[in-house]
């Protein structure tokens, strides 16, 4: 019995086949198009109810090379690690589809009946808010999710349980929870409840059934894929150009007192980002020759060379324009240094893509808020996240194109497309104006920096991050 | 004192900085260029000589941001993972570079010294080999090899030690080795000498020396990059295309046969795969339409979908082609799947990649063996390679690609390309003709598989999976 009540009329297997593998092939087609998108289906439920083998069916009905499928033990939710951390990397490419029997969705359940450690009401609901925003940008991202819960009364899991060997019945207590608890599987039953309005849920008293619905329910979301969102609803309000970026401060700092306290800064930066269990990201925007290398290279100065990575962000590679635009990010943050400086970041969505028309309207100005919540969940899981906006005035950028053209070692840093760049400065200017009140929160304040006078900037920096990682 | 000698000026700090800068910019300036460079730079050495410092006084006078550096502790080499398989991710893009403090020759002397399982003279040289051959085959894709030992005397050693507190001192000999053993630093020094006589040795004795020895000996190496071989040396003698190939034999199976045949070996072939600590890869090749899905779809049958991975190979991306070009297998063995199932390979190489062009004649002519080395260290590490190529007539073919187009729920498995490759049959036979010749070794053989007739096709594959997977 189906609480989503669809009408499904059963069609052979053979027919069923036919029609999966052309949908298939019709998501596949997708790729590279406008219409392009991928289908994540999470599967969970009860032991035993027999999700694996509704998959393997699913599977021996579709083209395998097709559907990816993924299945981890259920992770416990660490507070060090946003919840959507271990599945980032298996979100498909357009045209790709996966189901993941380990998700999101089983951790919570994992970790909210986990004896050393249970969680409340409030704590879950709390979760399931987040996951539920996150599919959303997903799916606003052209990734459909298709949920599935796989249901079994309790009289017919205890059979089921009976039925089976006794290192059988070990392995099933291993995996996470005791389905001999009536207790526990009470609680996994009220809990679902409070996230299962929009799966489909599958009865799985009758086996024969719960193959086919489960298989009818995929081809109907293939052949129904929903449409993109085109349309901003809401009327754009442009910010206005804060003066600190349209007259950036120039008070000079003289040689000597810039290098005596560089010294006294950069030690105490060192020590203040070595904090046990707790990551850092720095983000640098700003226009070209503002001076991120050079501030960058004084943030790690006293830093072991194995404590940081610094990532250049450029323009995004095709398997990475193929995925929701923050998941390059996503995935970034997986490696393992625990202080990490981005030469630009996810913030040329609304900067550079913005300018350039590489993202439509609807995209960038949705980016904001994705954005928001990206940090937002980072900063929830003991990340702090410090941001530079390096303001420089037009005049002086000119003096350093200038400069480093004439210089032999410094010719290289100097493109025609910084040139070209330069042109659309107005449009920077508006864009970084609108990034800055959108995206300047408590959680992650931006932090704007002249930087006419590169001593002045550099001191300006080092304090600017003390003083946020102090207050963390 | 260097065993390398060469002559090398000390700079001042400012200069070598600047030589640096401009010599990291012209090797980032190669990138999608005929002479693009990446450089990877080992760094080993005996504990406390300062290799540390070195890297960190490298990072200071460079641009940070054009060089990474990475660092684990070292592993032990397991018997069933290939020496470079930790580091495979870490081969860096055209015209970046990297620092490996971990590398495999850390993992080497690691695996050699320790206690419960050292290994003698002839294993350490054995594994010598392979990994010079695998620099050799970087190096030949266009990824330079720099390697620096730093060394220190026994007495300097122990008085370093000496000056640290109790705490540091444990934690070095926590580092896999216990530098207050003479007998073991005298084993380290005496294992050295058998790799360290194409490396930049430096005497760690003067420090300010050792990190100018260390940047000027980079410095010289990212001025004076190798060419790239353009001209193949030995004269290419075409393989004779077998009868198989030309007339795929056509012994039809019954549906009867092939349904009672079928259902035995699916269960037979799941069983033999599912061996603990054995990892099986299993590629197809073949003409389009030639049924690759088809026989994939047969083989995963019995398995549950959790056991396996199906990897579609297409034309590689931007950054795959910035790197060489099995990297991107090699880093896809590090999935977690025991069974692996290509769908078409790393053969594209002297396939597709030969026939259309996209290899010079240098590099494909060169694949046979780059491909041959790394089954050969799949198949040391408790991995079964199992190969199918797929023989079907030119007429056959033309029959399946018409059908196809005929067939609504098949239009999409037919696409332009399909029939423009078909086009190139005779150089295509060609190719698969030398790579039959020059890639079935024993330890990872080709099967030609007739597959005209489908039914029998899919019967013979399973069997030689079969057969193979009992050999092992």
């Amino acid at each position: 019995m189906s609480e989503n009540k669809t009408e499904i009329k059963l069609d052979t297997p053979e027919d069923l086949s036919l029609q999966l593998i052309e949908a298939q092939y019709g998501l596949k087609d997708t790729r590279g198009k406008k219409n392009a998108k991928s289908v994540v289906i999470l599967v969970s439920g009860i032991e035993l109810a027999g999700k694996g083998e509704a998959v393997k069916q699913l599977r021996e009905w579709v083209d395998p090379r097709y559907l990816k499928v993924k299945a981890d033990p259920p992770n416990l939710i660490e507070p060090t690690t946003p919840f959507w951390q271990p599945y980032a990397k298996f979100i498909p490419a357009e045209g790709q589809m996966i189901v993941l029997f380990g998700n999101w969705y089983s951790d919570l359940l994992n970790t909210a009946l986990h004896v050393s450690k249970p969680f409340d009401d409030t704590m879950f609901d709390a979760y399931l808010e987040q996951m539920q925003a996150f599919e959303q940008d997903l799916k606003n991202n052209h990734v459909d999710v298709v949920k599935v819960w796989f249901d079994l009364s309790w009289k017919s899991l205890q059979k089921r349980l009976d039925k089976m060997d006794e290192s059988e019945q070990r392995w099933h207590k291993l995996h996470g929870l005791d389905w001999r608890n009536k207790k526990q599987y009470d609680n996994v039953q009220r809990l679902r409840q409070r996230f299962t309005n929009d799966w489909l849920v599958v009865d799985c008293e009758d086996e024969a059934n719960r193959d086919q619905m489960f298989a009818q329910h995929i081809l109907k979301h293939l052949k129904h894929l929903p449409n993109h969102p085109v349309k901003v609803r809401s009327k754009w309000q442009q910010a206005i150009i804060p003066d600190a970026l349209l007259r950036p401060d120039e008070t000079a700092l003289e040689k000597d007192e810039y290098k005596a306290e560089l010294k006294k800064l950069t030690k105490k930066v060192a020590n203040a980002l070595r904090v046990e269990g707790r990551q850092t990201i720095i983000v640098f925007e700003g226009m070209d020759a503002a001076g991120k290398g050079g501030a960058i290279k004084r943030i790690v100065k006293k830093l072991d060379p194995r404590e940081y990575g610094i990532y250049n962000i450029s323009a995004p590679e095709k398997y990475e324009l193929a995925r929701p635009y923050l998941w390059r990010f996503w995935t970034k943050l997986l490696d393992e240094e625990t202080i990490s400086i981005f030469d630009r970041s996810w913030y040329g969505r609304v900067l550079v893509e913005r300018v350039e028309g590489f993202a439509s309207d609807v995209e960038w100005k949705r980016a904001y808020d994705e954005i928001n919540r990206f940090e937002k969940d980072l900063s929830d899981t003991q990340t702090v996240v410090v941001k530079f906006w390096l303001a420089i005035s037009k005049d002086e950028q000119e003096q350093r194109f200038k400069a480093r053209e004439e210089t032999p070692h410094k010719r290289f840093k100097i493109t025609e497309e910084d040139w070209r760049n330069r042109g659309r400065w107005d449009d920077y200017l508006n864009a970084a104006a609108d990034m800055l009140q959108r995206t300047s929160t408590d959680y992650a304040p931006w932090h704007v920096i002249a930087t006419n006078d590169k001593y002045s900037a550099r001191i300006q920096i080092l304090k600017a991050l003390l003083k946020q990682l102090k207050a963390d």
